[in-house]
């Protein structure tokens, strides 16, 4: 049984790459099954390990991630790599479960107002969901990580301020609930560095043996320097999506996530071990074009290149 | 007469808009002379002090910058505002003391390469024009501040890797020859933040009562984060340009200089006091976009808007 310190060894950074989930959420076109798997293969080929595939949702709702027992198979045979897949519902939860995902990741708002708003439930309910979902997922055969991205973390574009007290006592709430990860989501790109560090930090202190996420969108320009201020305080499981798709729900013409070519750079110039090479991983663009044409493709290293080799890169 | 201080109070960060000269280096059409007033005339509405110009160069190989004088004239007029202009030769230098400006800014090259390529001289050479710029500043009437922005400071496009020692050696040079001001510059958009964070921590270190600045480039998207590392280890003279313009001579298709509009919210979110309002700031858009078509304007505070106040923002 693969255990949580397998996939995300104590301190060291891990990327995820979420493109296929976060990154597909509000995109009128998709990727055919076939594209998804070049994507998922280039990537696996650059050296990216951790993947978001897909949701567990309604199919006719939500074709872009209908093809998600396919992926799930595909990556499966991928060695080292490692799925996740958002169940949002009961019923995606069960599905989920038997899928054979090696992680499924629940969403809990850190607003009761955007809770409401998003899902239809109060935080207490959905808290009562992720402990339906843990009881699943560790009765299961293969016994599925359960993580959940609490989101919202940094403030809400419905309700203003959250305050760091309430995000951590919602996460001490999941990890009795049995969660093994929590990702604190800067859903709408409210963060600023100090807040993200404050806040991981906080975490850090009340969770210190455990391992935890950062998602983070760069809807107003400050993405990477808030993914540096969480790396400096803790948190190892970094998001981050092809080309910065993603786009914000609140925000029409807002950019997406943090591009994820240019988070690998971030942590390259940074001396941070990844496993990916960036070159190889610029090549996934080309799918995510010709597969999407309508979508705005963002990224800073796509549009440069790499710096001539420096000696601290060459070290 | 103005003392340093007075423009740059020690420990206060003071945000330089430096649109009308970086960004207006590599352009095909430039602002008319209104235009350019309209522009200093509602950044200056929006809280702005500080402005990078022009520069002192041949008006026939350099359009953009032929009206210097008449925004300088224009400038002084306005209250508290502060002015700069760079020199890059005697010519230049007996121009811009001449003319009124309050600062003018000489550019040293951190490689030696790059110094023969970019202004024809060894980095002995360009030092001993900085103090005949100098002299000459320190003997004109209104003893303008004389600044050195040290191009290529975190590694050169031709040379690669830039030593710390080298630049801190430079900057001693310039310090010596009279020099007010230091600006550490990441022309070519190579550095990572804790790059960032050691040779400004380096410099503080050296020169602890010194003033200095940073000017970065967002060629790959690390800008901001920089401009984080730099405000946390002593930078105060922080450069940005409207819309993100300038562009970088060595990758034809990159992003400019850091947005200002998002460094501003940059400092907003860590609670850095800067005088000026975002979205009076962000009217400017509209003259860059008018008198220069074809430029691509950068930006996410302009595409996302302000988030929901927090209470942080309101304290």
């Amino acid at each position: 049984m693969t255990t949580i310190f397998d996939i995300y060894p104590a301190g060291q950074i891990v990327l995820r790459e979420v493109g296929l989930r976060d990154g597909l959420q509000m995109v009128k076109s998709h990727p055919t099954t076939e594209a998804k798997k070049d994507w998922i293969r280039q990537e696996y080929d650059a050296g990216v390990r951790c993947f978001e595939l897909g949701s567990f949702l309604p199919a006719h709702r939500y074709p872009q991630f209908a093809d998600i027992l396919e992926l799930i198979e595909f990556l499966n045979e991928l060695d080292g790599a490692h799925g996740s897949a958002l169940a949002l519902n009961r019923k995606g939860a069960d599905a989920a479960v038997t899928s054979g995902i090696a992680e499924v990741t629940a969403v809990l708002s850190a607003s009761e107002a955007h809770s409401k708003a998003n899902i239809n439930r109060t935080q207490d309910q959905a808290i009562d969901e992720i402990k339906f979902l843990v009881d699943l997922a560790k009765s299961a055969p293969h016994k599925p990580l359960v993580s959940v991205g609490v989101a919202m973390a940094f403030g809400c574009s419905i309700s203003g301020e959250v305050k760091s007290d309430m995000v951590l006592n919602l996460a001490e709430q999941c990890l009795t609930a049995g969660a093994d990860v929590i990702s604190l989501a800067d859903t709408v790109g409210y963060a600023g560095p100090s807040e993200v560090a404050s806040l991981c930090g906080a975490f850090k202190e009340a969770f210190p043996d455990q391992v935890f996420g950062i998602h983070l969108h760069d809807t107003r320009g400050l993405g990477l320097a808030n993914a540096m201020a969480a790396i400096q305080n803790g948190a190892t499981i970094i998001d981050g999506a092809m080309a910065g798709l993603g786009g914000c729900p609140f925000a029409p013409n807002a950019t997406g996530n943090i591009v994820f070519e240019d988070l690998v750079f971030l942590c390259q110039k940074e001396g941070i071990e990844t496993g990916i090479q960036i070159e190889k991983l610029l090549g996934v663009r080309d799918v995510v074009q010709k597969s999407m044409p309508e979508e705005a493709l963002y990224g800073s290293i796509a549009k440069a290149g790499l710096p001539r080799p420096t000696q601290r890169d060459e070290a």
